[in-house]
């Protein structure tokens, strides 16, 4: 892909189960130029469709819109079912940038798609994470609550009120659109098997219980191993970087006696993530990005 | 680029004063496909011509190859000066593997470059590097001390003896052809101003010396930081990593009660050394460089 912007796309589809129309929704995706379908899964038990793209901004966002007005024809809320909690035919739609571009730029872009599929499609929609009109809209499950069943009511409050629209589409519901950095999946192993332990860290370092800004955090048993973990999302690894909740791990666990043996990270990680790391570590000053010989060969 | 293999080769030429007979050298990498000349620089005192190309092998090696041809008619070594040492009219040919390439596979290439320029033009070669046939040979300072003037006599050694050749080419020279992995340059500051204990810590740490075999080291007065530096180049960042390096200086600089404050990286680094720092650091496990979002989008 030789273009110099490039965003990621996530959206979730309310619908895993029919695979006709499944297919009728993936069919947007397919041989667009400036986008390409990295993966699609669908879940029978969530009744999901979980969607990645890649590609020129404009595309991406133009074969969304479009996909979203299938959804609309073919998802009835009202009769939909399934464990994964909801409020749109389709639920909810990240933009994420890649390269080439800012969280300001995604911002802008998920502005325009939200502001179009409600121009095209009446349906309403909530601007979530960077995107939010207010920190207490940034949150998916804080504007999730209650479901597509109490949304009609939800959407009157002047707290919840759509961003784009003022009642949910009836059959449709609403969906929330934003921008979000990558997010870092980060596990910390901990040489403890004391489930209760590595819980009480998680909760020490997490931003939800007084931790740090862009960590969200559980811990794990792994029986297995006969130890635990914390496991992490860094939902903006510019801000909070790796080593920051990795040594912050390591320090809390010092009270417990208890000691970090190593880590693993899951699935991507952005270049520059690990750069950060290396930086900090050895101390380099005035490094960058331009220095990576790959980033170059790229060019 | 689109291709699957790149290798990098930095050529030296024996002439840095005229241009017309440096243009003449540098035409054979104009416009060439599957070759792209990156940089050159010529410098009068040292009378030499460095040329930094990028590109597909096989491309990049008929390049160089023809180059030498343009090199041999235009330079002779028995009139030539300069303050940088040199035994040829082109003076040493390094290939780095960057991309899709084992060194091994680079080795293969600069043999070939090495049997071809000797078939074509007469001109014989050591492999050095590592290319070398013998470890004595793998130093480019020890294949060319004595320079030209005292090359015909040491090629007659069974020590130096050519890989390709026997005899010097009369005006030409000898060259040193080999494969070697991509240098980094990372240099270590040290809050002293004493030289004497940078000097003493960089000869702990390099090869040389009884320290890390892929690490050259010397120490640096940094007069108006008031500090000083080991400066480093690592010949082999995946067999002896940056942090190897890093945490040994810092071991070696504590019995003279200094600390390490910071360091720098100069010019390129390739991406997997800056991953190799963060995966010891973090202690991450079964990490794979293909989790690293940008080498997924150069796909």
């Amino acid at each position: 892909m030789e273009t110099s912007q490039i965003i990621q796309c996530v959206p979730n589809f309310s619908e895993g189960r029919d695979q006709v129309k499944i297919e009728k929704i993936i069919e947007n995706f397919r041989n667009k130029q400036g986008v390409k379908l990295l993966d699609y899964s669908s879940d029978e038990d969530h009744n999901r469709l979980v969607v990645t793209l890649v590609g020129e901004p404009i595309k991406v966002k133009e074969a969304v819109v479009a996909a979203v007005g299938t959804a609309i024809e073919l998802i009835d809320l009202n009769v939909h079912e399934g464990q994964h909690p909801r409020m749109g035919a389709v639920d909810v739609i990240p933009f994420i940038p890649l390269k080439g571009m800012t969280v300001e730029d995604a911002v802008s872009l998920s502005k325009e798609a939200a502001k179009e599929i409600y121009e095209k499609f009446d349906m309403p929609s909530f601007l979530y994470e960077k995107s939010a009109s207010a920190t207490h809209r940034e949150n998916l499950a804080s504007l999730r609550k209650g479901q597509f069943e109490k949304m009609a009511e939800k959407v009157k409050s002047e707290e919840f009120k759509p961003d784009f629209g003022s009642d949910i589409h009836p059959t449709a519901g609403i969906v929330a659109i934003g921008a979000r950095m990558p997010l870092v999946a980060f596990n910390v192993n901990l040489d403890t098997n004391n489930f209760e332990i590595a819980d009480k860290i998680a909760k020490n370092v997490r931003h939800l219980s007084g931790g740090l800004r862009y960590v969200k955090a559980i811990g794990i048993s792994m029986e297995d191993r006969n130890m635990t973990q914390v496991s992490m999302n860094l939902t903006d690894y510019t801000k909070t970087p790796l080593y920051r909740a990795f040594e912050l791990i390591r320090i809390e666990a010092k009270r417990y006696g208890v000691n970090v043996v190593g880590s693993e990270v899951i699935g991507l990680v952005p270049m520059d993530a690990l750069i950060q790391t290396a930086e900090y570590y050895l101390g380099i000053e005035a490094f960058s990005s331009n220095q990576v010989l790959e980033k170059r060969l790229m060019e």
